[in-house]
C-alpha cells in the first residue's frame, strides 16, 4: 500500500527474504545502497543480515550483492602491464603467511595492494601483528598505496574509507548480531574487498580444522569452490587452497613473536610448514597470473626469493615506505636473529615442561589461542586494545620424540602468576606412542578457476 | 572466550535463539534490559526479533518476555475496591468499539484505563478517531490517569513514557523489520502492556477475516489461546472472543465519520452489529470481574447503559477530562444527530451507486480501508500526519435487497478527483442472488480464562 509503488520499501524487501524469496538485482542494489547511504536502519540491516543467515541466498543473488558492494565505493585502477595479485586467508592460529608472501611476491615483480584486517577472537590479524614493529602505519591513502606498489611493489594495508564502504558498515553489524557465519555473506564480503582491489589474480587460503571457521573439509571445500566461482565471474582470476588448520602455522603465535618468525622465513630460516604454504601460495598466484608457465615453477621462484634475500629487501622496503625508521628496519632484516632491541618484549617469559616420554602426536592451536587471548594477545570486539609482546614460541614439532622435563612452549606475558593457566595450557599437547603420529601436508587440496562455473 | 564469565553477551544470546536455543529467564531478562536502557545496539535488536519470528519461542519463553517487559517500566497501582478492567483488539476496519465501551463499562461502577493505540496500515487507530474531536488529547500522564478514573470512571489514553517503555522500543523496531506478525511477539506486546495497568479483568477481542490480521478462524484461535494463557499466568483474569472481520465493523469507517457512528450507538441507535460487540465484550468482562453473576447478565447491564444514556454520560465527562470543552462535549452528546458543527468535514461527499438489481452479499472492507488509506485516512508508517475527515459511510446493510442506481456509499474526501478510485469501490462490493446471502454473528467463539494452563 506505498505510494510509492515502483520502489519496494526496505521492511517489504525484508519479508521477501525472510519468507525465502529470491531478491532481483534492482532489490539488492536497493538493500546494498541503503546500507551504504544510512538510509536503511541498523535494526533493518540486523533483521536482513538474520534472514539471510536463515534462508540463504542462490548463487545468483550472492553475486549480485558481491558486485553491488564492490562498486559501494572507489575501485582500484591499475597501469595495463601490472600483474596485481593478492592473497586472501579465511583465519587461523599462528598465521603469518601474509608477511613473507607479500615481499616474495613483488621479488617476483607482481605488484601486490594487500588489503588486511585485525584479529577477532582466537584469529590473528596481519594489521596487529605488523603493528608490532614500531613506527609502522597500516592507514595508507589510496594514493599513498599506489606510490608505494610504484616503489616498492607490495604494501600490507587497512581497508580504506573509500573502498567498499558497504562492508565496512555490514561486517561490523554482523560481528554484532551473530551473523558471521553465512555462506552468502562471507562470499560477498571477501571477493567484493578483493574485487575493488582490482587484482589479475587472487588466491585464497580456505582453512579447515579444529581452529578454522569450518571444522572439516567438505564445508571448507564448498566455500571455496562458492569463492572461486564468485570471484572469476567477478572478472578476477581466483583460484583456492584448502589447507589444514589444526597446529598452529609455525613455531609461534602472537604478535610481535610472528613477526620475528616472519623475518627468520624471510631470512631462508624458519620451519617447514610456514614455507610450505608461502611457496604454495605464492607459486599457484605466479602460476594463475600468467608470470609463470607452471605451478611448480611459480613454487620454485618462490623459494629461490625467500633462500637469496630478495623477498628480505623487498620486507625492509615495504617496513620504510610504512612508516618504520631506516635504522629499525635496516636492523630487522640484517642477519641478527635477537629481535628484542626494537620489537617490545614481555615482561616474563614462562617455559612450561613436558610431563611424559613420548612423541608429539598433537598440538591445539585453537587452546592455545584462548589461552594467549585471556593475557591479552586478542581481542573480544572490535576496537579493543591488545598487548603485542604477548605469544608463545613452541619449542617442540609435530611428530618429534621428546622426554619428560624438556620445555615445549615459551609463554610471553605480562601476568604475574601464569599458573592458572597451566591447566589449559597442557591439555593443548597431546603426548602418545609414535606409531599414532600421522604426518600430513598442510595443503589438502586445489581449487582451480576452471571450477565449473556457477549454475 | 569473554573475559565476563557469568554474563551472557548479546550476540550469544541472539546466537542461542538463531540457533533454536531456549532462552532462560536470566537471558531474557538481559535482552529486555538492554532494550530498555539501549545497552544492546539497534542492529541487534532487529536480529534478534528476526530470529525470534524465524525460530518462535516457547510458552516459558513468552511468559518471561512479558513478564520482563511489564516490569521494564513502571506498573499501574490502584485502590483495592476497584474493579479494573480493560478490552484489546486485534485491529480491524471500522473497529470503532472502544468508544462506547470504555463509557459503559464506567456507568456500570468499573474503572477503565484505557491505553489505546494508533492506525497503522489499514488498520485504524482510536487515539486517531478521538483526535478528530476537537480539543481532545490523548496523551495524559500516570498522575492524571489516575484523577480521572477517580471522577469519570474512564478514560482512552496513549501510551505513557514511563509504561512498558522495552515494548515502545521493541514495537517500532517490529514494524520496520517485518517482524510484526510474530505468536510471542505479538503475546508479549500485548499482555505485557496490559499487564502494567493493574487490571482486574482483560477482555481481548481477537479478530479473523479478510481484514485481520489472521486470516482464518484456527490462526486467530491459536492467538486467542495463547494470549489468555498468557495473561492469566500473569495475573490477569483474560478471556478472549473471536470475532468476525470481513465486513467493517458497523456504518462508518474513517476517523471523525466513526466516532459520529460511535455517539449515535451511545444514544441507544446505530448499527445492530457495533452493539452486539459492545455488549457481548462488555458483559464478558462484568462477569469475568465478578461485577455480574453471569455472562447474560452482564450483557443486559451493558445494554441497559446504552439505552439509558448513562454510558453517554460518562462518554461527555471523559471528553471534558480529557480536554474538550464542556459546550463541545455536551452538544456531541446531545440528543442533535448533526455533528458537522464540531467535526471537521472533508470538503468533498460523493456518493457511489449500485450497478445491479439484488442482495448485498458481500462489503469488502479491507479493499475499503485501502483505498481510504490512499486518500489520507491512515498512514504507511508510524508518525504520519492523516486526514481525519476522510471516510466512508455505508449505506447498504448486509443481506439488504437493492436497485440499480441506489446509493450504497458516501465517501467523504478532500481530493479533487475521485474516480481513479471508482474501480477499486466498485470491487468491495458483492452483489447477487439472496439465497447466497449467509447470515453470521460477528462473534464466533469465546476462549475463557481456565482455559488450559501453559505447560
Amino acid at each position: 500500500m506505498s505510494s510509492k509503488d515502483n520502489t519496494i520499501s526496505f521492511p517489504e524487501l525484508i519479508k521477501l527474504k525472510r519468507d525465502c524469496g529470491q531478491l532481483n538485482r534492482a532489490e539488492i542494489s536497493t538493500f546494498v545502497q541503503g546500507v551504504t547511504s544510512g538510509a536503511i536502519q541498523k535494526s533493518q540491516i540486523g533483521a536482513m543480515l538474520m534472514a539471510i543467515w536463515q534462508k540463504g541466498m542462490t548463487d545468483e543473488e550472492t553475486l549480485a550483492m558481491t558486485r553491488e558492494m564492490m562498486n559501494s565505493g572507489e575501485t582500484f585502477k591499475w597501469p595495463k602491464e601490472w600483474l596485481v595479485v593478492d592473497k586472501h586467508s579465511t583465519g587461523g592460529v599462528g598465521d603469518k603467511v601474509s608477511l613473507p608472501l607479500a615481499p616474495a611476491l613483488a621479488a617476483c615483480g607482481c605488484k601486490v595492494p594487500m588489503i588486511s584486517g585485525r584479529g577477532l577472537a582466537h584469529t590473528g590479524g596481519t594489521l596487529d601483528k605488523l603493528e608490532s614493529i614500531p613506527g609502522f602505519k597500516v592507514n595508507q591513502s589510496v594514493e599513498q598505496v599506489k606510490q608505494i606498489l610504484e616503489d616498492v611493489g607490495c604494501c600490507i594495508v587497512g581497508q580504506t574509507e573509500s573502498l567498499v564502504p558497504a562492508d565496512r558498515v555490514l561486517y561490523a553489524i554482523r560481528d554484532a548480531t551473530s551473523t558471521v557465519d553465512s555462506l552468502p555473506l562471507i562470499i560477498s564480503s571477501i571477493i567484493s574487498k578483493k574485487g575493488a582491489e582490482g587484482l589479475s589474480a587472487l588466491v585464497l587460503d580456505v582453512k579447515f580444522g579444529r581452529a578454522a571457521l569450518y571444522k572439516d573439509l567438505n564445508s571448507a571445500r564448498r566455500l571455496a569452490q562458492s569463492l572461486v566461482m564468485a570471484g572469476n565471474k567477478l572478472g578476477v582470476k581466483t583460484g583456492a587452497v584448502l589447507s589444514r588448520m589444526d597446529a598452529p602455522i609455525g613455531q609461534s603465535v602472537g604478535n610481535a613473536v610472528e613477526v620475528c618468525e616472519a623475518l627468520e622465513c624471510l631470512k631462508g630460516r624458519g620451519s617447514d610448514d610456514l614455507k610450505e604454504l608461502v611457496i604454495c601460495l605464492g607459486g599457484y598466484l605466479l602460476w594463475m597470473c600468467g608470470h609463470s608457465g607452471t605451478l611448480d615453477s611459480g613454487k620454485t621462484e618462490i623459494a629461490v626469493k625467500l633462500e637469496n634475500g630478495e623477498a628480505l629487501k623487498k620486507f625492509e622496503a615495504m617496513l620504510v615506505a610504512q612508516g618504520v625508521s631506516a635504522d629499525v628496519a635496516h636492523s630487522l632484516c640484517s642477519n641478527e636473529t635477537d629481535y628484542s632491541k626494537h620489537m617490545k618484549r614481555a615482561a616474563h617469559q614462562t617455559e612450561l615442561e613436558v610431563l611424559d616420554d613420548g612423541a608429539v602426536l598433537d598440538i591445539d592451536g585453537l587452546a592455545l589461542a584462548e589461552v594467549l587471548h585471556k593475557l591479552g594477545a586478542g581481542r573480544t570486539k572490535s576496537g579493543e586494545v591488545i598487548d603485542h609482546s604477548v605469544g608463545a614460541e613452541i619449542l617442540v614439532e609435530m611428530g618429534q620424540q621428546v622426554k619428560k622435563g624438556q620445555p615445549w612452549i615459551r609463554i610471553h606475558h605480562n601476568c604475574p602468576n601464569l599458573k592458572p593457566h597451566y591447566s589449559d595450557l597442557r591439555k593443548a599437547l597431546v603426548i602418545g606412542s609414535h606409531d599414532k603420529y600421522e604426518t600430513s601436508s598442510r595443503v589438502a587440496e586445489f581449487i582451480h578457476p576452471d571450477y565449473p562455473n556457477m549454475s
